[in-house]
Parts: C-alpha cells; sequence; structure tokens
C-alpha cells in the first residue's frame, strides 16, 4: 500500500505596518498550517525585521515537517508588502509605514533561507486571498478593497492579479469623490480614503461629536476622544447609536461612490471588501448596495456581488502564497 | 517569378449615432482601402440601416478585389456599435441613440454577406484602433477616452481589450467626480460627463456668456447660443478669447481629476484621448496634464504618456477590424 504523494506547500508573509502575519499554505489551497502573529517592529531596522521574519518562516515549515512533508516539498515563499514592490528585482520600492526603501527583500529573505521568494503587494494579496479561498471565490474579474488606517486595492483581471505597467495598479484609495474635497495624506483633495477609511471614519464622528449631539461613543471611548475608532463606531452603530448611525451611512455613500465608479469601470463580477470594515455588518453594507445600484448603471450593478471578505487575518498570507504560485507556474492557483 | 501572397483583409464597421464608417483593413495594419462614411439615419429602423451597410460592405469588398485581392482573402467584418453589445450572442443589446435594443446585427450582417462577423463597443474600437495604428501604439496597459456627444471609454490590458463580466466595461463617462455634483443624464450626479463632454463644454460656455461676460463665442456662433459647440469654444480659445480659455482650463480640471482616478487604479503606459477633443491642442492637453500629475502618485503619472488620438475619423473602423482580428483569432493583431 503506497500513500498519496504529499501536496507542496507554500510560505506566505503578510508583512504589515504593525504585525507580521506567517503561515504555510498548501498549493491546492486545502490547508493552512502553522499561521503565527509577531509584531513587526519596524523601528528595529529592516534587517532585524528580516532576521525575525526567517524565524518566522522556519517555524511554518516545521509545522509541514510535523504532518510528515519533506522541507523539498516547500515551493517558495510569496510576501505581501505594504506600498510599492518591484516584483521582477524583489525590491519593496517604497513603504513609507514600515520606512523601507528600495530593500531587496526577497535576496535577503531567499539568500537566509535557500527558497525561491516572490513579492507583491499588500492588498493584492488579501484580494488574491479572498478569491482564492474566500468571498471572492469563483469570481473572474473582482475588486478588492481593504480598508484599515487606509484604503487599498487589487484587481483580478480573468483570473489574474493585475498589476499596470510598473507594478503600481490599484491605488483605489486615491480616487477623486469630490474634486473639491477634503485634503488626503497623499496630497491630493477629496480621495476616496480622505472620507471612508478607519482613521476618516473615526475622524468624521469625533467631528459629529463636537458638535454636541447625544451620542454611546463618548462612554464607549473612555471619554477620550483620541480612542474614537471606526470599530468603535461600528458597535455603537449596532447598538443604535443616533451619531454613529449617520457616519456609517455617510461612509456608506462615499464608499458607493467610489465602488460605484469601479463597478462602472470593471463591470467585475466580486466586489470583496476586507480589513476592519468587515465587522462592519449589514448596517454599512445594505445602503452600500443601494448606493452603488443607484450610482452604477443597473446592468452593471445588478452583475456585481458586493460581499465582506470572509478571511479576516488570513486573506493576507494565503493570498501571498497564492501570488507566489501565479508568479512561479505562471498560471492562477487551482 | 512569384509575387508574394496578398495579405488578408478585414471589412471594419464604425456604426454611428450620425454617421456608418466602413473600410478595409489588411490584417498586417498596414493597408486601410475604400473607406466611406454615410449617414446612419436611424430612424429608418435597423433593418434599413444594415442593407445599406451591406452595401457599404460590398464597396469595401470591391476595393480589396481592385488591388487583385480574392474575396476569399476578406476574412470578416468586424463593427463597431455604440451602446452595450453582447460579443458571444452578436446583438447590438442597448444602443440609445439609434433605439436598437437586442438586435440580432451579427446574424442580419453574417446573413447578408456570408462573412463571419464579430461585434464590440464602438468606444473600445476607437481605443483599439489607437493601440493598433496611432498614438498609443506599443503601448501595453492603455486607457482610451472618446469625448464627443458622452464620455466613452477603452481598457487594454496587456495589450488585450477589457471587456468586464457581461462586456459591459469601460463606463469611465459615468465616474462620480462630484459626489453631490451636477445630475449627469445617466440619472446619476457628479458624473465625468457631466462636466467634460462636448455637450458639457458648450453647456458650461453658455452658463459663462450668461454672466454678461465679453467674448468672442457670440459672434462665432450667430449670436445663437445653441449653436455653440465645443469645437467652437476651441476656435475661441485658441484666439485668446477668455471666457472660451476658462471653459477649457475648467474641463482640464474635470477631465484631469477623472484621468488622475484612472491612472491611479490602471497605473497605465498611455492614456490616449480621441474624439472632438482631439482639436483642442495644447490648450487643453497641457493644463490637462498638470492636474493629473497634481492628483495622481507622482511615480504612476510619470509613466503614463496622456496623448490626443492621431486617427481621428479611422480609429473606429480600423479598431473594429481589430477586435475582429483579436476574437478571430484569439490573440491581439500584430
Amino acid at each position: 500500500m503506497t500513500t498519496p504523494p504529499a501536496s507542496p506547500f507554500v510560505i506566505g508573509v503578510d508583512l504589515g505596518g504593525t504585525n507580521m502575519v506567517v503561515a504555510a499554505v498548501s498549493q491546492d489551497g486545502s490547508r493552512v498550517l502553522g499561521q503565527h502573529t509577531e509584531p513587526t517592529r519596524a523601528s528595529e531596522g529592516a534587517d532585524a525585521v528580516v532576521r525575525r521574519m526567517v524565524r518566522m518562516v522556519e517555524r511554518a515549515i516545521e509545522a509541514v515537517a510535523a504532518e510528515g512533508v519533506p522541507r523539498t516539498a516547500v515551493l517558495g515563499i510569496g510576501v505581501g508588502a505594504p506600498g510599492t514592490v518591484d516584483r521582477a528585482r524583489g525590491l519593496v520600492v517604497e513603504a513609507n509605514n514600515i520606512k523601507w526603501y528600495r530593500y531587496p527583500l526577497a535576496e535577503q529573505l531567499g539568500g537566509a533561507t535557500g527558497l525561491a521568494v516572490r513579492l507583491d503587494n499588500d492588498a493584492n494579496c488579501a484580494t488574491y486571498g479572498e478569491w482564492w479561498l474566500g468571498a471572492a471565490r469563483g469570481g473572474r474579474n473582482v475588486i478588492g478593497i481593504t480598508i484599515g488606517t487606509g484604503i487599498g486595492g487589487g484587481i483580478i483581471i480573468d483570473r489574474h492579479l493585475y498589476h499596470g505597467s510598473t507594478d503600481a495598479a490599484g491605488e483605489i484609495g486615491h480616487i477623486t469623490i469630490e474634486v473639491h474635497g477634503r485634503r488626503c495624506s497623499c496630497g491630493n483633495y477629496g480621495c476616496l480614503e480622505a472620507y471612508a477609511s478607519g482613521t476618516a471614519i473615526a475622524e468624521r464622528a469625533r467631528e459629529a461629536l463636537g458638535n454636541g449631539e447625544t451620542s454611546l461613543l463618548p462612554a464607549l471611548s473612555g471619554h477620550d476622544p483620541a480612542r474614537i475608532t471606526a470599530a468603535l463606531v461600528y458597535q455603537a452603530a449596532a447598538q443604535g447609536d443616533p451619531v454613529a448611525l449617520e457616519v456609517v451611512r455617510d461612509t456608506a455613500r462615499f464608499l458607493g461612490a467610489g465602488i460605484a465608479n469601479l463597478v462602472n469601470i470593471f463591470n467585475p463580477d466580486v466586489v470583496v471588501l476586507a480589513g476592519g470594515v468587515t465587522q462592519a455588518g449589514e448596517g454599512l453594507f445594505a445602503p452600500l448596495r443601494t448606493e452603488v445600484r443607484r450610482r452604477a448603471f443597473t446592468s452593471i450593478a445588478e452583475v456585481a456581488r458586493i460581499v465582506p471578505g470572509t478571511l479576516p487575518g488570513t486573506a493576507g498570507v494565503v493570498g501571498a502564497a497564492a501570488s507566489f504560485l501565479a508568479q512561479h507556474t505562471g498560471h492562477p492557483p487551482a
């Protein structure tokens, strides 16, 4: 009696401004092993971060080995990095939140592990993860929007991640929805991110409270406005708080305008939202879908499912592994 | 001595609300023969339009035959149609300006000519034509924007026209640039088309004149406000007319916001503008490029050439032929 050959594995790395997540993902997508998270501690410098990343990768490989899969069945490492990457050269070109500039991550990580390394942008990876194993599964043309501190985007065209001419496509957070609108951190005015990011949601709540309206938010935040977050706003809205409800409704309206743009441009079958926004529930998603239907062409809006991601905390690593497979083999993972 | 085999030809048809244009285009793109234009006269009904279209196609085939190329070397007919098409079924699904709804154009035209017929959207064809033989030649990821009565769009991803999940992608005219902005003919508010189409440009000029400012436009339009067109505004601006100059500057600002959105989303190497706007010259294109650089990410804006089309009147037929070749052979024309 022979046992079937073990499926190869890929190590996924999700490098964030706050945390790093690493896991081993089987090539067929059926298993995610040894997932663990550690603080990034970017202030220690890139080389120190990579040394800890290497140890996390080794632990993930051990988790694979513990299942009887040999190390030679680990095909390589996919890394989702913040900011812009140069996939051909394996560089993190510009990641402001961790202050890496033209850092040769593929070379450093590959040298230390002996494994092939492929990079991609973190929002691309989250989108690809949700497409491979999550809420956008089965989609052919998919737009992914990651909403956290900022707003990132990933674009899947005919089952392939789209990267643009210089690996910089998908800056969905910086589409203008108000020509004369709010100043954005990017320097532009009226960007979607300036209205609908987690940061902007908290800011709009603080502005509303400044007008003296009655709300649960001061109590929920220990009467410290700085502790108001988007998550807290969603929580208060779920409890019927009028200020929070209005902030969520406005968010749906702004986000709806941005998503209607993307829907009219791409005619996608799925739009998947990932990040903290997945906690917002139908209080956000129901008016959001209404706004998109109101603004986009009916026939185009009809075919686009707008869904929250189903892999919070895992879409990034899974998608980094999927991006490795796509770059390594030239076709999307099965 | 043998003559080299003649290059096959494709018949391109550009079906517009006002005119139909037909030409024979050689498969290698080196020759455009027998191009002619006739009024569409949509009011006569679809079948009558198709009968005239068939005669125009026959004339184009005769132009090919006159060069000694046999009829069997005509591979088929590509048609660029306004509105939405269903490429698989060969239907014009919804073309409001000629009032065709689910019209089986491929079947009708194919039945009458005995040739294979492939449809595509007219703005897609204009974009593909400029990519194949015009201003966007050599581009890998290209955004085409056709500005006339309305604003249409075409998207080329990795040298292939992108159609979206239901052939409806590229509604670039209807991206929101002002959430609370001008009402658009599509029912939405703040669409790019409501600010920067030819119609909107003429309208903004009429509004400016209503404020009593001194301008060449009344004289140029025979003191009939209804005769003010975008072309007339460009002409007056070129003569230094202050009202026209301000309208053109505002157009550049609105169009710049829309194009910055597309540049941030697609990271393209070329953005090509076709239609009447190509007459606007540097008076429009210079401030437009400035606005895009101001709004889009520097590294992304840097790699995107923003250029006027170089095939006015021909991009549509040439692109319809190119789309036929791409759909027929499965790969982009050489």
